[in-house]
């Protein structure tokens, strides 16, 4: 089983990804609300690249079924329903509805995989599923960091790590062929299992989140596999 | 002192490195050879993009005091009097010489830093006096990872851990701000600094230069400030 891993989306080829089981990974805090917000009911999320296209998404849909969600700059847009913190995404606010959501990151990672034979959306928090569903598939496997603004950034490459470990952990007979990111990303979490927080602490994402007082999201987006489902996206919709 | 850690030249805007000191980091083998070069009397590099140009530049220089030296895919380009191999560049074949050099990822990741304030050309062998370097400068370091083809490559980020971890031992009382890849380069090799070799074990472009019978070359560069000059590149050429 071949492994690769990017350190972000951007300027990857749409190419790379053909015909490879993609996971995204962005867990400060796009795809942790993302299967949050799947997680408590939500229908289904319509992943944009942009505020604009969001609102005028929204235009189009019937008012009481639509929910708009994301941010800008770790802030909420204005206007919108819902920002970018799983505890906002609850099953009261958000059960049954359709969810268009944006993100700085997160969501243009997304739109990047559009040719690849499968698409998962991982975090810390379903990674053990996201690492059984890859264990399955049959073709190779790509962990696409959302990155920060087009920088490597830890708190993916911890994710990534620790679905590697579970990849090692349960692939038993399986060989496993990792790229010298997914090497680093694997002994940087093992490094660090028991300490994630410590971690970071050198981490310049979480270090503005902590600043605008987000430190119960970064706990909470920290937790691993309190969460079994694999959002999939398909069609320009992510689903369970 | 602020340090910043790309992983790739590739797609980065020249911008980026406006201002800053930047030191280019491609230990196998590129930036090694260049120290070696430099080390053992060559005069001059002259670092160019691809094949061509280096023949033409050759054409238009006296015959007796130019050399023609790199590699494409690690093999020694046809007609070229060197390859890429450190050991090939003896005082016998070098001292006094103009070398025109071109290599996959190093002397590119060199054309991006044109409008850097200093460019440095580092390696594991000359890591001390380039930290040293480093210190003493006036604005802000970006560590630039030449990579493979566009992507992350352990030796690249074992050797700006090393670097790192020189300028956090020697730099006694200036307070050092990593970003989030700089931070994992230097655990990387603090968990690795005793086996480096054991690493390279897990690095794609080390597995292919073994195969190619070019393990005396990865020993070589795996030492540690054995030379103690500091190649600078300025305006088009690269001196001590």
């Amino acid at each position: 089983m071949k492994i690769d891993v990017f350190a972000s989306h951007t300027h990857l080829d749409e190419k790379t990804l053909r015909g490879k089981t993609v996971i995204i990974l962005d867990p400060l805090r796009s795809t942790s609300t993302i299967v949050t917000a799947l997680a408590n009911g939500c229908e289904q999320i319509i992943p944009v690249k942009d505020v604009d296209q969001a609102i005028s998404l929204q235009e189009s849909m019937k008012e009481s079924e639509v929910v708009l969600g994301g941010e800008r700059n770790d802030r909420k847009v204005p206007g919108f329903d819902l920002g970018n913190s799983p505890f906002e995404y609850t099953t009261q606010n958000i059960s049954g509805k359709t969810l268009i959501f944006t993100t700085t990151n997160g969501t243009t990672a997304i739109g990047k995989a559009k040719d690849a034979s499968a698409v998962y959306i991982g975090a810390m928090i379903n990674s053990l599923t996201a690492a059984n569903a890859l264990l399955r598939a049959e073709s190779d496997t790509v962990l696409l960091l959302a990155g920060k603004v087009g920088r490597f950034s830890l708190d993916d490459a911890l994710t990534a790590g620790y679905i590697i470990s579970c990849i090692v952990k349960f692939g038993f007979n399986i060989r496993i062929e990792l790229d010298d990111l997914g090497f680093v990303c694997l002994k940087l979490y093992e490094q660090y299992k028991d300490d994630l927080i410590g971690a970071l602490k050198y981490c310049s994402h979480a270090i503005k989140l902590f600043e605008l007082g987000s430190e119960k999201d970064i706990e909470y987006c920290l937790n691993r596999d309190t969460v079994s489902i694999l959002p999939i996206y398909k069609d320009g919709r992510i689903t369970v």
